[in-house]
């Protein structure tokens, strides 16, 4: 198993597809991770059944600690529960603290939400959704392939998903017959 | 002329070619902004004559200031004098902060320096540098077109550019007959 580089930590290349080169953690969320993200709760527990794999996210070496800057790839497989795209479970940071997502192969969008007002930013490669500090945000597939993106944030940034959980996102994002369709929580 | 928006800063989707769209400040570095730099004086008397372009670097909008994660795409133009490729002026952060650079386009690489000893990470499309918090770092373009990469940081890093004038960065890169040739400085 990969793990984070303890600091001080090297000048490194990576190269990355699916996973970076050289590898940190890997973490796999399968549906039954998602309990309470869709709205649809009996297509949800439906989904259980075969409980797929929704997203992966693999990081870098480089660790999660003060004054570095890690970084992630991120694949949310194509799918819908209950006409709901799939999608990330969302947080925000405790800190502070900005953060890219820069789009690599696939269509999707970042949902961001301050508490008070959503905001909807659509990804395709060669795209740059910027999450300023103070703004929870969770990542939707939209498209009918995996939708994968690179992810560079501090490293004492943190993550808060129960926030997600209490506040929501402001919106969610089903299926539409012209794309995304944006639907208050 | 584009400038660095004032916190707070909303949610925003850039995109990027030479430039960055919304644009923040474009910084053009000449021939003659490099005094000091490259070791045969002489040779860089006589290329201030035309006094070229070396590189470009074109920020977004996200600004240099405390929790925000700025970047920025820097264009190497390719070139040598007395021998020695282009690149930047190199700088450290004054606060220990990690760095990440990302090749978009051509072939360069990325020199570290952290006062003792040196790092060389070949840089190329696809490829990640990490710099670490406390290295000092420069790029050069050792290729025949522009190399162009993507710069990601945190917005209270600061930019010391008189260290690396005092201290060195450990290696010179010259044209070898087979790639870059690192000379001790």
């Amino acid at each position: 198993m990969s793990s984070f580089v303890t600091p001080p930590v090297p000048p490194m290349r990576i190269t990355f597809d699916a996973r970076m080169e050289p590898s940190g953690p890997v973490l796999t969320r399968r549906m039954s991770d998602l309990r309470g993200l869709f709205a649809d709760t009996a297509a949800w527990e439906a989904s259980l059944a075969e409980d797929p794999v929704v997203y992966e996210v693999a990081s870098s070496p480089v660790p999660e600690a003060e004054g570095e800057l890690p970084q992630s790839i991120t694949t949310i497989h194509p799918g819908k529960v209950g006409g709901e795209f799939h999608m990330t479970k969302g947080h925000i940071h405790p800190r502070p603290r900005g953060e890219i997502y820069l789009g690599l192969s696939g269509v999707g969008g970042l949902l961001l939400f301050d508490g008070d007002k959503p905001e909807w930013i659509p990804m395709e490669p060669g795209s740059i959704g910027y999450i300023p500090p103070g703004w929870a945000h969770r990542s939707v597939n939209t498209g009918d392939e995996p939708y994968r993106f690179l992810a560079v944030y501090p490293g004492d940034a943190g993550h808060d998903y129960e926030w997600v959980l209490r506040n929501g996102m402001g919106y969610r994002v089903l299926g539409g017959a012209d794309g995304p369709d944006l639907r208050p929580f």
